[in-house]
């Protein structure tokens, strides 16, 4: 098979063994897979991947064909259209993930989308859902809006009730953002003022960060899940005190297997049915052909994308 | 009556009018009441009361005999033996506690104990158990371990059956803190170094409180009580994000009366019992009579003491 492969030159679509499956893993036949912020920090080398995936083929998520099956895998046969998540190695031709990690595609739902799913969606889920506790009326702010985490974000936080301001730069994407569920978008300067907030979903960092602690309301909550415009805080925690308020930090890879399939199964059990009736979308920023991954890759760097940049294989 | 009372020379027992019980607060004729640091705040012009209360006369709970009822109250009557968490005005003759905050003394426990209960009792069980969801194995760090909140947070802890390491300056205070159910007691330096923790309680605050988030464990969190040592903190969000680790932080006194009665009555019906058996404990500094309030101030603010500063009334 050939695989994206990160070599002291750069990224590289490079061939190198067939992987094996184990156990309960499934080996897919890879249609596509999402390029996330962490597989940049991954290919410079600030984010090294768990022990358990090729330490040089980035890759949180795929969509494909499964092609062989673990002695211990139950679940899933030859031929079944799966996605799943993993901790690396998904931007290849054929890519390993175990089955407790694996949701069957939809037949409604192309690849594309599938390869954009995962990883956006379950950690929208999990921020919002299973830590936030978000439910009907509250006032949530989701930062970073426009990306793959965030246009996730909005539309569950949407589906769940609340009240959802989406922040981000570009005013030309705000229509897009209201259309997902978003009941106001603004740039972040305005965002960052117009609370409180009960939940803040912070995926960006930086300075706006502090206007965000600020803007938390009574018991008020922020979910930093990314940092990538900075990630040192200074926090004054006296205002925190008085306001009840918490700040939790979390990310979905350095998890460990029965953390994600727990995830991924309360994931297949009540956000599968709203993506195949087409309640809930991914929506994609552009595709790149594998070959041309680094220009994918540049695009994630760059920004500026409204929701997933995917990677497809040749068909 | 004669209250305690912040005046610009400082502090002083002056006359002043009978406060008149409304609606459904008690009249209490105070026989003991802690003194907390937030009182020294309070008294230094740094921490107002919330406006239901006498901005002048500090005391955040009391005990004593209820020597009148308003109109709408239904739980107690003239005579009956009570304790309340108030948002001030305890540290007087006559106080007035809604009686939705107030409980029963049990009849083993004398004023002293009754006096200095409420306020570290409530703070520990609500940041331990309501928001720390303690339970037995789990690693706690009581910072600041030897005060009121700290001895009564050691206690609750090793109640839950938590693994319970103490943080204390003085030494010659280490054997108590471990006769009230401390595995281990230790001093700052090595306090903080000693993780992982799964709870951290912090009720100091100040340069060490980063080391003690460096030692949270996988999941991880930090509940800020006390900041007396410094509420300016610089996080590194991306080493909380690993471990998905949170800060949380809380007062009591900002509370509304209905979030405060919620949180009586529940430490009522679990921990009275407890403490009417002997198996919970108010440790005591030192005690001095209402007249001698500003030594006992000094007293609170040199810090060092193991237990409660508790003023009580002339018998």
């Amino acid at each position: 098979m050939h695989a994206l492969t990160i070599t002291p030159g750069g990224l590289e679509w490079s061939p190198r063994p067939d992987p094996v499956p184990q156990g309960s893993q499934l080996l897919v036949g890879v249609r596509a897979a999402g390029v996330n912020p962490a597989d940049l920090l991954q290919a410079q080398g600030h984010y090294p991947p768990p022990p358990d995936v090729p330490p040089d083929v980035p890759g949180l998520e795929m969509a494909g064909t499964v092609v062989e099956v673990g002695p211990l895998a139950r679940q899933f046969k030859v031929g079944d259209r799966v996605m799943g998540l993993v901790g690396g190695g998904a931007q290849a031709e054929l890519a390993l993930v175990d089955e407790s990690v694996a949701l069957p595609v939809p037949s409604e739902i192309g690849w594309e989308s599938a390869g954009g799913f995962m990883e956006a969606f379950l950690t929208a889920y999990d921020a919002l859902i299973c830590q936030g506790g978000l439910t009907v009326g509250a006032r949530v702010l989701v930062t970073g809006a426009s990306g793959g985490v965030g246009t996730a974000a909005i539309q569950l936080a949407a589906a769940a009730g609340a009240d959802v301001t989406a922040s981000a730069r570009r005013t030309e994407f705000h229509p897009q953002l209201r259309a997902l569920g978003a009941h106001r978008a603004m740039v972040p300067s305005e965002a960052s003022v117009a609370g409180p907030y009960d939940l803040v979903l912070e995926l960006v960092g930086g300075p706006m960060l502090s206007s965000h602690l600020g803007q938390l309301g009574t018991s008020g909550r922020m979910i930093v899940i990314g940092v990538g415009a900075g990630r040192q805080i200074d926090v004054d925690l006296s205002r925190l005190m008085s306001r009840r308020a918490a700040i939790a930090a979390s990310t979905l890879r350095a998890r460990p297997l029965f953390e994600k399939a727990k995830l991924v199964r309360s994931v297949g059990d009540r956000l599968l049915p709203r993506l195949a009736s087409g309640q809930l979308r991914v929506p994609l920023a552009v595709t790149f052909p594998f070959p041309e991954a680094p220009a994918a890759y540049r695009r994630v760097g760059e920004g500026g994308n409204l929701g997933k940049v995917v990677l497809l294989a040749g068909s």
